[in-house]
């Protein structure tokens, strides 16, 4: 029985570099399809915000449109408008390609959302990377296609599509049932005389409104039904394929309000960018609509790279880019994106443990889980993510650290604590890989907003890029003690195997090598009932193949074994960065108004780690003895690695200071015609307006601490002299 | 007289947000249409190495083929291949989706390619940014097809590609007619028995050529007058054209060595990757090919943001793509590159003076201006900057400045100084909107390469794009003393010239008051001579109309203006980040071989500010004691802001410190037994492997100050004691 020796030799012998099957793989996914729009979307995703409420039993409005209880800083209601107006007035962000007519769901960042932008990716990268020795990489955004078909992105990364068969709209499908059962459940509670829940429309709005719904249903009382029937069907929407959207739309008589008609079947739409690589066109290719598969695809190195050892992670940040079928929500839905994925990878033996988690047991997290979710509530329990994993509401200690970390992380950078949930996944919401899925959200004027997600995509990706490639995505591990093997080995006669079953011969032995041990459990019955096993083998014959027991061993087997191989599981933090940057914005920002300031004057009050500048030099007016004092002073904040900026236009010290309270710049220096006397500068703290004055230096190393972090204001009005000599102007800035 | 004078009003009222005619506007590019492929290809770009070494009169080898002068940081020959072989076991790069075949162009980096990318880009955004107040932009790479339209991408932008009518290789034409010239060349000479300029070739790489060169011309002499054609052909061979290439492969039989035959006739292969945006694929859409335009198209709102004062520079750091025909040339040659480009606004009256140029005049620059290359040298001039502006070979001090300034930059990040030349584009080399441009070019084992272009891209980019979109791409400057204009200025009887010209009536009131002053002069000459004008308005009639005195009047008037109105000009210096990383690695780069150690033990001598990692933590072996310590060493190393990684492999301290050299690490810190009795640890340079012990605390205070670059190697020798108790291993990693 030589063949069958050696069969289990080759098997034994093979190294990493050589494809073969795992010995003891924990590939816990499963096979099931996953729904349309569901695949490999992390919770940020822009498409997806939809999914992150989703309520069953009740009809509730979704969070995204709850944009009315939104509060500034100060606690006053938001006013989006406004802020919008400021932000891009001051050129943190402005609609690319604006002299063409722009293009919906892409942007520019301007200087101050360039600086801030560059702030929080620092401060990622320290808190991920740097903190946990993290292996980063920059991986090409150009990806080929058969490396997105393996991972499902070709069959499944789609949303649904109809259109209007007269004006040519084109229609996310699900949105749009979504949004004509909501009008007519609005219309319903009108007629029977119950408030909407929304606070008083302005009339311009209302007339926006009216003119856009022209056609759709006002004040029509609904059979209760009807209600419950609309009800159920929301709860669920995101359950529809696109044959079934279309039915709704049928059995409803779902119609466009633009023209009273109803829009055409759902068709899939894929939402990736495609694009040719290379002069022949025969490579076709995608922009990655996650960063993710890049990291997958160099695990091998990686972990090559990490010395062999586990549990590591890799790191990229970078842009992904997603063909919004229809972006109309700003920063919050755009079709190119930066994002900072995390993909850690761990042994799935030992309940995924995790050796710093101890250092955050104690952080307390706000908690939306699915089963309080699926009552039809959004109260958030608050408990110890220690706590949390114990109790068995967090699936295990990894996932647990890094949504204590994530939380960390936010409030580092400024988001408000109070404004931060994570919510889980219900379970006909996740990928079809995923064990478990949260994502931290950020309350805003657009509702809550899914801004990080963390899953823990099982064994998934490394599984099928090893199963298409043949490359071995594994990690070998001695064993400290040698494990004994009994199991069903199976060997064929090579050297009349092939011979009988020529071209097909060696299809026909994989299927055989591919067997389960179940399955071989069965063949041997076979071989000892009928002397012969049949076997599908797909492609051949009619897909049954017969093997005589003259071409085939099966037998129970024993060895010793002194290495494990096993597909490691990935918890994956995935981060949307210009999601964050825009809750940033709206968590920081308030006017002078609720102080009883003027109204318009707008305030970003960033910490300064984050701040777009830190410093404004502020020269009194424009008269040229100040500025060999200016400049200095700029030099000698640069050399104490504090970046500033030089306002010497001719606008009022009031104008110029104005103007950085709308850019978040937390400090300012104003050099005036006593400085040119004694040296002294006056320093300006941003959201209390209070100033010091004291000796440059004295200054510049009282800046560097608050930057720091080592100083707060108070701590800096303790030491210095208070300056209360000068004014501020209190003018608008337009 | 009414229209007339109330025309002249709306010219002068115009606020800067309405489009009009700029009243001195100083675009002084011309329409001369450019060369294919030259069309808005910063110096560096991927596609034109070639282009930098032209020399007319002589057939010396292409720079980027002297690939054997090159040497590593010690002068020793560099033996890229090794090289290479390092780069990539140790994960600096690795081809994109390697297990699924690779795709040429595409690169990842690693771990440590990764970090010295993000070091060299926040030295760069230190460098030019912060130090100079630019207004850093990150703009979309999707771009709508439109914008690049108007740049000129989409006509202009490509290379001529012809295939071989039996294998189907795909060759760039312009690269086919030189290699088989040059064969044809090299064959000659060795028929004359003339020395080829190229080292010995190993017997392998002589046989693999030998094979591709199967069908080609070998020691084969040419008739003199052959000669001397094919060399005049290489010298220009950027000057032709798809037809003129396609000739030269006729009339010379110019033929695929891989079949014999003759390739197709050449056809223009545009570079863009092409795309669609949004659902309905009616929105065509590119790849950015440069960040330029998304910064040119902002233009009028970074004026804005930097409150109307002139001048100013915007910067981008961000990804662009080119779709190369045949990418080979691994990183210096990829199809998805990362950028950095400055867009300097300047205007162009006042000699293009910089207010910091005096800081940089005295800085020493190596110069190959265009004359010396026009005359077959290469042999460079050093000379400072200052003079080179005051004797006009640099054009302009802003030009001046900035080239100063890069060098400047490339010092700072560990290039050496004696691999840098700054090269003049000759006339026909340069973009046709171009007045002058240098590119810095850094020697390493693929010759000169252009790693980054500095160019006057003149007002062409505002001026096309304000020319489409009406946008008022101008600065407005108030004038101090006010100035008189006397012109020509054209007006129509609005009251009757519409209804007479019907649909047609704005078209042709577009074209007239589109004409110039030199125009205007004629049409004033045809109203008294014939009562009536004849213009051109294309797509009316048959392109000529007949306006009579009746509807137009055309005077002579005199005005007094308060503001002037013009196109800034741009300097343009761009980056090719990957090209500079590729060469950084090659400049700093040797073996301990050339101190009499063991070949194989590579180092790469990065200054500290750009090095991946700054300290290695070495425990002296696995012992479980050493692990507080190590963990303590590493979080005051992270305090100081100094990024660290530990080493707690089983492998040897020797091997640890090779692997690290490798990685470019310039520190390294041993905790031994004598740590743990006294705390004292050892502190170990890279380029010596001399080590020094002391304190924990002192240790740190030195790498500190090594790492800030505030003391040197021989300051911590002399102020630490001298350890020489335990010998480096020489083990080779593999």
């Amino acid at each position: 029985m030589k063949p069958l020796l050696s069969l289990i030799l080759t098997r034994r012998l093979s190294s990493p570099l050589v494809a073969g099957t795992p010995l003891h793989s924990n590939n816990n996914y499963t096979s099931v399809v996953a729904p349309l729009r569901r695949l490999h979307r992390p919770a940020f995703a822009p498409s997806t915000p939809r999914l992150k409420f989703q309520i069953p039993q009740t009809n509730k409005k979704k969070p995204e449109k709850m944009s009315t209880d939104a509060t500034t800083l100060k606690g006053q209601p938001l006013d989006r408008a406004a802020l919008d107006a400021m932000l891009r007035r001051r050129l943190f962000y402005t609609p690319s390609f604006e002299i063409y007519g722009g293009v919906s769901g892409l942007y520019d960042y301007g200087p101050p959302g360039c600086a801030l932008q560059a702030n929080v990716i620092d401060l990622w990268r320290k808190h991920f990377i740097l903190e946990e020795d993290m292996l980063e990489v920059d991986c090409t955004v150009l990806t080929p296609h058969d490396v997105l078909k393996t991972s499902g992105h070709v069959d499944k990364f789609a949303d649904w599509m109809c259109k209007d068969p007269k004006n040519g709209e084109i229609l996310r499908a699900d949105h749009f049932v979504e949004d004509i059962l909501e009008q007519r459940l609005k219309g319903d509670k009108e007629a029977r005389g119950l408030k909407v829940e929304e606070k008083e429309e302005t009339d311009k709005k209302k007339a926006a409104k009216k003119k856009k719904n022209k056609g759709g249903v006002e004040a029509v009382r609904l059979d209760d039904a009807v209600v419950k029937e609309y009800e159920e069907i929301l709860a669920q929407i995101d359950n529809y394929n696109g044959e079934q959207l279309g039915e709704l739309i049928k059995k409803h008589d779902l119609r466009n309000p633009a023209t009273g008609l109803q829009p055409t079947p759902p068709v899939s739409f894929n939402l990736m960018f495609q694009t040719s690589i290379g002069p022949s066109s025969n490579l076709p290719g995608y922009l990655r609509p996650e960063t993710a598969q890049g990291q997958f695809l160099n695990f091998a190195k990686l972990l090559e790279f990490n010395t062999g050892q586990m549990p590591f992670a890799s790191a990229s940040i970078g842009k992904s880019y997603r063909n919004e079928i229809s972006p109309r929500a700003g920063l919050l839905r755009v079709r190119e994106f930066l994002m900072a994925e995390i993909e850690h990878f761990v042994d799935p033996e030992g309940h995924k443990k995790h050796a710093r988690f101890h250092e955050v047991a104690d952080v307390e997290l706000a908690f939306l889980d699915r089963h309080t979710q699926l009552s039809g509530s959004t109260v958030v329990k608050k408990q110890t993510i220690g706590q949390a994993v114990k109790e068995g509401l967090v699936d295990n200690e990894t996932l647990g650290y890094f949504l204590a970390r994530i939380l960390l992380f936010l409030k580092k950078i400024g988001i408000d604590e109070k404004k931060i949930r994570f919510r889980q996944h219900m379970d006909n919401e996740m990928a079809h890989y995923a064990c478990d899925c949260w994502d931290a959200e950020l309350h805003t004027s657009a509702g809550w907003v899914e801004c990080v997600g963390c899953a823990d995509r099982s064994a998934y990706d490394l599984s099928v890029h090893a199963k298409k490639t043949g490359a071995p995505l594994v990690v070998r591990q001695r064993l400290e003690e040698p494990i004994t093997i009994e199991e069903w080995d199976i060997a064929i006669d090579k050297k009349n195997f092939g011979p009988f079953y020529k071209k097909d011969g060696k299809t026909i032995e994989n299927a055989l090598l591919a067997t389960t041990q179940e399955q071989r459990g069965e063949l041997v019955k076979q071989l000892e009932e009928n002397g012969k096993v049949v076997i599908d083998v797909p492609g051949v014959n009619d897909g049954k193949v017969e093997v005589s027991k003259d071409l085939l061993a099966i037998k129970w087997v024993k060895r010793v074994e002194n290495v494990r191989e096993y597909t490691p599981n990935v918890i994956e933090p995935s981060f949307g960065i210009g999601r964050i940057l825009y809750s940033l914005m709206e968590h920081n920002y308030w006017t002078r108004a609720s102080e009883g300031g003027d109204e318009a004057r707008g305030v970003l009050s960033f910490p300064p780690a984050v701040a777009p500048t830190k410093v404004l030099i502020v020269p009194l007016s424009s008269n040229k003895d100040f500025t060999p004092e200016v400049r200095k002073l700029s030099q000698k904040l640069r050399s104490a690695g504090v970046s500033s900026r030089i306002d010497d236009s001719s606008a009022s010290i009031g104008k110029r200071y104005s103007r950085n309270d709308e850019l978040g710049t937390p400090f300012g220096v104003t050099v005036d015609f006593q400085t040119l006397k004694d040296g002294t500068v006056t320093l300006r703290e941003r959201d209390s307006t209070r100033q010091v004055r004291a000796e440059e230096d004295k200054i510049i190393a009282a800046i560097k601490a608050l930057v720091e972090g080592t100083k707060t204001w108070q701590d800096v009005e303790g030491e210095l002299p208070i300056f209360e000599g000068q004014q501020e102007v209190e003018v608008v800035v337009r």
